[in-house]
């Protein structure tokens, strides 16, 4: 099967913070990012594999900055990995500065986690991928860091076991991929 | 401040799952489901406080079940524990057996943080918690360990102090409670 | 058919006002809360039946307490008669209270008819019911005078043949139950 | 005030049914429905006293004919009679026949109470209305019968002084038109 | 083929602009109103020739007037001219005196195109149709310019060849009807 | 007032047609892409001009291939050409290859008129545009035409003074720019 690279998977959304979309401060509600969040990763996921995809988990979402009614979002969504059916999908997302003067500003970072599924709703196998750019590595490298935790946090891996992730707190302890391979049902 | 029990903020949302809702695969979608969690877990946050809440951040949210277009689903939420001006939700969602021979079904877990704030945004206190049950004595325990977790994923809590995480990999090693009584900006 | 009782249908459901809600005073559409109470009511039977139903007719909704927006509404829905193949459902709605400190108010009540079908639409029979408690039982006894009310509006029924209505003219008059065994088509 | 015709607040509303608006049988929700007649009495009722209006009652709603996904549905709704600051609203809802050939369907009929308020909420005059065609007049004189009924059932009435109610099970006796003059509180 | 009438295809409908509709100058957003008249003339056209019908393409729409939020919109559709497959709709916009004490305002105007196709989504013919007002016949006539110059813009048709639209700016010569016969593929 | 390139008004929107938003052919509806493509042409006018604009005109949409239900849709806007407080936008609409064997599929172009308007509405000046791609020349060099075509259909521009349009019918005729340095009330 193919290797793929990150950027063939990028999919930018854009979006208007609508009245409906927001809670009491007049800011956008989580529920609602959360949504879109995950229809822009699904539609990365569905970019690298070409495959009826579906959610698996959601993963350390933080909300760093409300977004207030009114507000232009753009959505940035790109796999960062690939293990055998499942893929791990960084979502970025944008605030626009309205005036034009200054930067967009980062107001959210999400990880999500899809696998690829054939009509029954079977795992199947994806393409392989290889990071070009330096963010695409960073986040490629700790990707297998965060599947060990999620399977440690759902009871399918036992936490000794999990030699790159008892690294960050034995940094002197050399992390090996062996979890790497092997997709237990996302 | 006073102290308030679980079962005061548990909030029940019945859902039927439409058309639109669902993906290629006639299933529910997991955005769909994102959303009505954070809002369920915002009544049951607000119940505990009676006050504005905003999502701070998601945690290990695994979709165990599809949910088939028409399924009753109904979502619980209740508070597991509260910090100084953040509080930790688990909803619990289920799917409902319609032929009403058998049991309904666990089809997700989901942990939401919600901070209470004021008119402007600010973090403000919450009452402090007290579980009553097996289930949410269990919940409150490992809020402890998910709030290590998140913050040294944001990069807020250096790993090496983590007593509570270390524990995970070190059983032998005592934890303490020594981040609970702060919060940092959630 | 087996028996069951009004509380096996009980169904919760809780809702937030968004803006899209409201009208020109910001309060909750009229329409919004009929369509949401539709809901409740339609589950509340197929909890009752465990079959696909189907709205036969609205009765004697009143709206008492204006819904503003952001308000927490918590509907909650229980058949309370069970016809041959119809039911009668009685939808309260309250109104949180948002400061905690006082009790949640009743804002509204709708009774509405729901009709169980097979696949091709036409009536089946429904279990019959039980009520438990005091105010079910009290709802159970009016089910029969408005199933006469509506099968007189409905110009099905002969007004000098209800005998359960009669009695509310004529207290006199002993009432009989001579209509509560067999279903018109709803 | 002036007198108004039930023609100058006709309102014609005309929706296709949607995959979103329908149940499991393909057939147009009851709770879309009442939300769609709520929606088009409502302008009705404004269209009749210029006024901010808000939904009172509603009042026997019956479900004839099962409506499919895809129907193009037309609503048309016109004040009936007017009381003092209330005004009951039919609106009767028709199902177009799609081959051109024959005739559209009645398929609903329902009845509204609306009441015209000012910015505060408070109940206000609205004009008396004066009824032309045939149905227009046997509506009026039924809307008296349906106004005892709800007051009545809603425990504003003793029903042995509705005496326009009473003349359905004793034609014998003459009605009076004695409540017609004042509203409650609605 | 029958020959029909315009007014056999008028279609009403009365929209109320509610908060998600609007822009941030608390009007309704050029996009919904699109979106209304797209469905209005897509009624208008399917009560032409009882057909599906889709859209081929949309002209000349222009904004006159804010429509603002809380407002009551008439949209009236009605088929202008049936080419062989095609027909152009004319949907006329009106915004309604809240204070009943004016006339209606013509707010907006819109011409679109739909093409009746059977169920694989080939064209098929449609009746014809005979103007009879003098705004339907004035409307009727334009019809033919306007499909002109959609050709051209769309590189189907020699521009030196339109000689309907040639008239506008040479008033001496005489058009003639030679494109009205044909439908190119809309 | 700065010039800017049409590059720094690029918005792309990525859309998914569900259920909702079909017709009886399972394609999505001509409304709900003129709504999505007015949404991107909104954000994208905005771009340009970091002011409030609302939709002036839609000239010349025309759909080529139905949209099948499933499909994953990508929205380019990009301003063409500004006036003096007007800007013309094109909306070009691809169809994803689901496969992801080939090519996406142009689906449609869509050319909106917005203007930018301050908070009580007013027009006001927008920066003037500089094409830099063939394309973006090509389109920049058309929008004279189009401009002086709308102008005549608003009964605004003497049909035998659009000199640019005059020579599409006349090539032997010198086009000027006359037209282009004001600008009416869109």
């Amino acid at each position: 099967m193919e290797t793929r690279n990150p950027s063939a998977s990028l999919t930018v959304m854009t979006e208007i913070v609508l009245p409906n979309d927001t809670n009491n401060l007049n800011n956008l509600f989580g529920g609602q990012l959360l949504s879109w969040m995950d229809r822009c990763a699904a539609i990365a996921a569905h970019r690298h594999c070409h495959r009826i995809v579906v959610t698996a988990s959601v993963n350390n979402v933080s909300f760093r900055h409300p977004i207030p009614q009114g507000s232009i979002v753009t959505l940035e969504g790109k796999v960062s990995r690939a293990f055998s059916s499942s893929m791990e999908i960084f979502v970025d997302v944008f605030l626009e500065d309205q005036t034009g003067q200054g930067e967009r500003l980062k107001a959210n970072e999400a990880i999500y986690t899809f696998v690829a599924v054939d009509q029954l709703g079977n795992p199947i196998a994806v393409p392989s991928i290889e990071p070009e750019t330096a963010l695409e590595k960073e986040r490629y490298e700790g990707a297998l860091r965060r599947r060990q935790l999620a399977l440690i946090l759902g009871g399918k891996l036992d936490p000794t076991r999990a030699t790159e992730l008892r690294s960050l707190f034995f940094p002197e302890e050399a992390p090996s991929a062996s979890t790497a391979d092997t997709d237990t049902k996302a």
